[in-house]
């Protein structure tokens, strides 16, 4: 095959996923590629689609549909006497339930911010944390490798209320700054503190990851501002549902007023989509005394980590010229088992010598990645996603164990 | 009654809406007293909430329930394709179809981008329109009365990319700038036009109300940015889905990139009850010629209007002390019946000299308003919204009419 058709070829796996052993005529071969030029302006930089768990949802039938009549859930508001007004409040009620199950995070004496995603309420929490009478923007910072959105979520407007100031490790100041802790972390899986010694300091800690599935339940978190989404937690991405837990009413109150200014509220038919779904995975712990018929959800959900892990891990050794973290195990006081963290991501390493672009390497070889200048580090690393389609994962391990030098 | 029992009892009638015809004792004055005063500082800043049409919606039973199942529509994507990538491909359908049946909006060779409400479709088309390397801030101004949200929208991050530069009256400049035409307008129901004599404007226009029950349907609007929301066509405020009809694809393509950032795209969930809604309203036309259980749904929100507003000019009338609008009638292209505007917000003027602050003069007989210096003018002006639900509507009109000087 000719370079130009390996490399439509490629860009069809990418896309429609689908193996390429086909021969086009020139004027298909051109029609593609037109299709191809055009969606290279277009592609969002999301690369991960938290999709695995679909089959599960399939099994669970009924239980997590949603039925809403047209007439109901149609005023802007939730909740006129919470503070976050635009709460659904079964939707608060069955992330308490969830919380209280699962043991990751204390929702005692917290307001409870519902969000379009927690992209949305990571703004809106830079916005309730930075005083709009300050001279200049608050320094916004993070321990390299960061979740590469941080810093484009942080400065795309331009803001004069916060900007990026990159890698904590390299941060000082007398000043007031903000530190997102993120953990496990994204990219590498990590399990993290603040690192800046400050003491002007205001932490956010993004727990999207922190579910049993992904990472040992040690403790149920206990800090300030809290953000969690069911885009990983359940893997319903496209509801768009993110809660923050807030112990501060007047921080709490004004993320409500970013999300009010942004958006006017957060979508009713999502929260409650939200709500059914978290409540279909707590009710089927609470009656896990009589008769199961299915896999709980985090049993079900760690079990396929553990299967792409011990995949990923196979398909590493047999290439030999890659690393992955290695993490200890910790007790899980949520499952009672002992483990090592098993990451919505993979935080591999290029360590040939020769090889300084990894992102590029592995495009080289059919496999889009994400390097690690966008996270704040070396371009050896690259981030691969383990939440995409069992048919997406399964191309991507064949192709990684078959990578040489 | 104590004047502090009557400001209570106001209070208790603005947000629970009932009738306060009982005596408190002290302690429960006290403690109402404590939750009006919580509730002053959550308050959102939203008046007029559309949900007149419920009934309507009610009567339609099944036609416009959405059933979503717990399996389906969890990714990132909608349609990969599409500049658009998180939009619903049946939404788009769907819109399309409504704006042919309504014809007052050209579709074709436009890029649908679908927001979380119009609201965050402005921002998104701020962020389109405003280069990332220009030395300053941009201008945006709209001619005033203007919605009282854009000032805010525009300038709540302190935003290095624009900046509010107020009524579009008083506003020139050799340097590029945005301005908005609100038509109908938000507050005082006007049709507009551009105002600015630039020639490096760029105009966005919000046509939220330019649907037949609000306004006659003159023509077929053919603006390069045109901005809608169900909130105010269907009165479906919480499910918060917004869009925008587009001419050209970069602008296109940057407001999809700042939902990108801002919230990952729009809830599916949302956009799948959007699109059954707007289905259930155009089928009723498509069905027309068949035997007709129901009224059709401009039909029913037309006659809803009329009859709200002959309620409310009979009001004004009895009172002798204000006064509204005057429209010129013209005919509907799309019902064909010759009417005049009766837009969701009635602009009411006090008239009495000695009244400077008409919302105050409002506040006191118990009817909550926002001030024409919110929308750029002079206090003497309130604007008040006549889509909220029949009972608050009855009340609304019983107290104006009382109202003497």
């Amino acid at each position: 095959m000719s370079t130009l058709k390996k490399k439509v070829c490629f860009n069809i796996l990418v896309h429609f996923n689908f193996q390429c052993k086909f021969i086009f005529s020139k004027s298909t071969l051109l029609h593609i590629l037109l299709i191809y030029i055009s969606k290279i302006n277009y592609t969002p930089h999301i690369i991960g689609n938290p999709t695995m768990y679909e089959e599960y949802w399939k099994q669970m039938g009924d239980k997590t549909t949603v039925v809403i009549p047209g007439w109901q859930f149609i005023s802007y508001f939730s909740d006129i006497k919470n503070v976050c007004w635009f709460l659904e409040p079964e939707f608060a009620k069955q992330a308490i339930r969830l919380h209280s199950l699962v043991g990751n995070a204390v929702t005692q004496d917290r307001y409870i911010v519902v969000g379009t995603g927690s992209s949305q309420l990571y703004q809106a929490v830079l916005y309730a944390l930075t005083p709009t009478d300050s001279p200049g923007p608050m320094s916004v910072v993070s321990a390299a490798p960061f979740y590469s959105s941080y810093p484009l979520m942080t400065d795309y407007l331009k803001s004069g209320l916060h900007r990026w100031a990159g890698d904590a490790y390299n941060f000082s100041t007398d000043e007031p700054y903000i530190e997102l802790v993120t953990s496990p972390n994204n990219p590498d899986g990590s399990i993290r503190q603040a690192v800046v010694n400050g003491d002007k300091g205001i932490l956010v800690h993004d727990l999207a990851y922190y579910w049993p599935q992904y990472t040992p339940i040690s403790h149920q978190a206990d800090e300030d501002v809290m953000l969690f989404t069911i885009s990983k937690s359940t893997g319903h991405a496209g509801t768009r549902i993110g809660w923050a837990l807030v112990k501060d009413p007047e921080i709490a109150k004004k993320m409500t007023k970013f999300i009010e200014i942004n958006t006017i509220g957060v979508s009713k038919d999502s929260q409650l989509r939200a709500a059914r779904i978290l409540q279909a995975v707590s009710d089927d712990y609470d009656s896990s005394g009589n008769a199961k018929k299915n896999e709980q959800f985090f049993e079900y959900s760690y079990n396929v980590m553990v299967k792409r892990w011990n995949e990923l891990r196979a398909a590493v050794d047999k290439s030999q010229i890659f690393s992955l973290p290695k993490f200890p195990p910790g007790t899980c006081t949520f499952s009672g088992q002992t483990f090592e963290p098993q990451p919505a991501f993979a935080w591999v390493k290029c360590e040939q010598e020769t090889v300084d672009d990894c992102e590029s390497f592995f495009r080289g070889h059919n496999i889009l990645t994400r390097g690690g200048k966008h996270f704040g580090v070396s371009p050896k690393y690259v981030r691969i996603s383990m939440l995409d389609s069992n048919n997406k994962f399964k191309i991507f391990t064949e192709r990684l164990s078959s990578m040489k030098f």
